[in-house]
């Protein structure tokens, strides 16, 4: 299926797609503003389903690495991801057909958009982590096997790097996060280059169509006076966790991420109850009281309690009322194969991860 | 001129290029091996004048980059430059029709040797930097204003990544420092593609035959048990600066390079005198009774007193008896632009630079 973004749809994408994103990736409204600035030549981009690419079309994933906050003060013309992805395509000698999101979440579900609308390609709907995740190996087209090299990395300086090959995606992080670092803490990105035959095995399907969904429930619910917390429970089918106050915040940046925990007081059916949630950028896993009660590769989002909207990692605040909800990951993350990339172990925490 | 570098060349080279070197580069014995593996099929290599290449051809520099202790560790057998110069061949579509040193001095002097044996392709005599300067913008091309770029990094498990553009050469240093570190601390690189007529105009001419002639002067000495000293300071055309034993030596490794100060107390003609080396990797500026009297670009060797064999900055040892003598730079470093690249002042100090 075919179909086309237009500008209202990324209003509704920026809105929705950082529930997936679970505190990371950076506020999508720049995003947003930068696909639109793209957009506002063509006014849309065709996005088409994963199952309708050709086997053997080649789709590139576009995207910035390292702090948002940073990138969006770097990259104010937007149509910088455009150099990384230009670069690789010459590397490769061979025209990309679409390109898709490397992760549903902030920044990096809307410049893919502004990215197909320059080049004047399709996005395929779908991406590479069902939600957001930190680092470049934890993606499902690591599960098999498939390396994000050749990559491409730019900076608004003119400087291009390829890493052509590594021992595997957890190297090729290393060297693309400290090649970010060297250009100021964040860079612009080509990767995880496939054929339409491996993005249909790999990719996680219908991320922006979902991410459009939610943002669509939110404004439904806005508009019509409803509730827009079950509104986001209904569109993603997740729970509702906890409800309270943030009481307590520490966040630190450690070698190139926004670690931390925040710590909810309970309000309401929670009164007299705890929560915190761990974050290295995205939100790791929370403990209710002190126990476990969802944990990655499961969504952890917190809403504000009125409006619904989504809280990024940055825009947490003491005093704020808000709603913590879960969501089932998707199932390819819950193999044995999923949980050794996103498990909780690969952030420091035993594996434990609790039913959603 | 076309001539042949033979097993016994590598021996003479390997003695008398650490004396270019000023005490960086790392051990040529290392190299030395290494060559010798790699020439073992051919038995020897062709080694080209710098005015005989045809102004259209492809030359690149074969090196290895970071602690040579740790490179000649993680690479045994020798054949590992030659990947990254693979690799810049394929990214440029183009076989490269000769090879040249980045440096005179120490493991880089000999790695190219290697380099053309496996590949198959003459040696250019000539150098970079006439020399040993430990980053990789401290060449005579970046004199010229050509790039390092584009250039290949590769290590022995299989990572390759290459610098496309980078917005000058101290950029490529920069991103090529910390890959290397990544890499583990040594990496494996190709670099400065030049066109024939480029590297006649940047190039320094002479540098490998340079040091074969200081090796041979050392080895006949040796022979004829003349001073060995004397037969360093006739084929450098070089001064003898100082002559006492080590008293002191800080040394520290610091984001990538060793860092020290090597003291000296003056015996014979110097007696009752003190001469103080500060290096970073190589030897940079020299202070006799706190008053500078060498600096870089001008070379600063410490050769053992008895032997007349250079001394590296690893190779220092307390109570060691040394003779330092001091070389003039090729008059390019004594240039504005040069002085800009290499001078005291890219090292941290003053910008004086005594006549030698």
């Amino acid at each position: 299926m075919k179909e086309w973004l237009v500008a209202d749809d990324l209003e509704t994408i920026a809105l929705g797609a950082p529930i997936l994103g679970t505190g990371g990736g950076g506020d999508p409204y720049l995003g947003k503003l930068m696909a639109r600035a793209a957009m506002s030549r063509s006014g849309r981009v065709p996005m088409i389903s994963l199952r309708d690419i050709p086997d053997e079309s080649l789709v590139i994933a576009s995207a910035m690495m390292g702090a948002p906050t940073v990138f969006v003060e770097k990259v104010p013309s937007g149509g910088e991801p455009v150099v990384a992805f230009r670069a690789l395509e010459r590397f490769l000698g061979r025209k990309a057909d679409a390109t898709y999101s490397i992760e549903a979440g902030g920044l990096n579900s809307t410049i893919p958009i502004g990215t197909a609308a320059r080049i004047g390609i399709p996005l395929v709907d779908a991406d590479g982590m069902g939600r957001a995740f930190p680092e470049i190996q934890m993606v499902s087209p690591s599960i098999y096997g498939y390396p994000a090299t050749p990559m491409a990395l730019a900076d608004e300086k003119g400087n291009v790097l390829l890493i052509r090959d590594s021992l595997n995606n957890r190297w090729t992080e290393r060297f693309a996060r400290n090649a970010t670092i060297d250009m100021g803490g964040s860079s612009m990105i080509a990767l995880y280059p496939l054929e339409g035959w491996q993005a249909k095995r790999a990719l996680l399907p219908g991320s922006i169509s979902l991410a459009r969904r939610i943002g669509h429930r939110i404004r439904l619910a806005w508009n019509e006076k409803t509730d827009p917390i079950e509104a986001v429970l209904q569109a993603t089918r997740g729970r509702e966790l906890f409800r309270g106050k943030i009481s307590d915040l520490e966040r630190r940046s450690e070698t190139g991420f926004a670690r931390g925990i925040v710590r909810l007081r309970g309000t309401g059916a929670f009164d007299s109850q705890d929560l915190s949630i761990h974050f290295q950028n995205e939100n790791i896993l929370a403990e209710l009281d002190g126990r476990r009660v969802a944990a990655v590769p499961d969504l952890i989002s917190i809403l504000d309690s009125e409006t619904g909207a989504p809280i990024t990692t940055e825009g947490l605040r003491f005093g704020l009322r808000v709603v913590v909800i879960t969501i089932p990951s998707h199932p390819k993350w819950r193999t044995k194969k999923g949980l050794e990339l996103v498990g909780p172990e690969c952030f420091g925490y035993d594996s434990d991860v609790p039913a959603t």
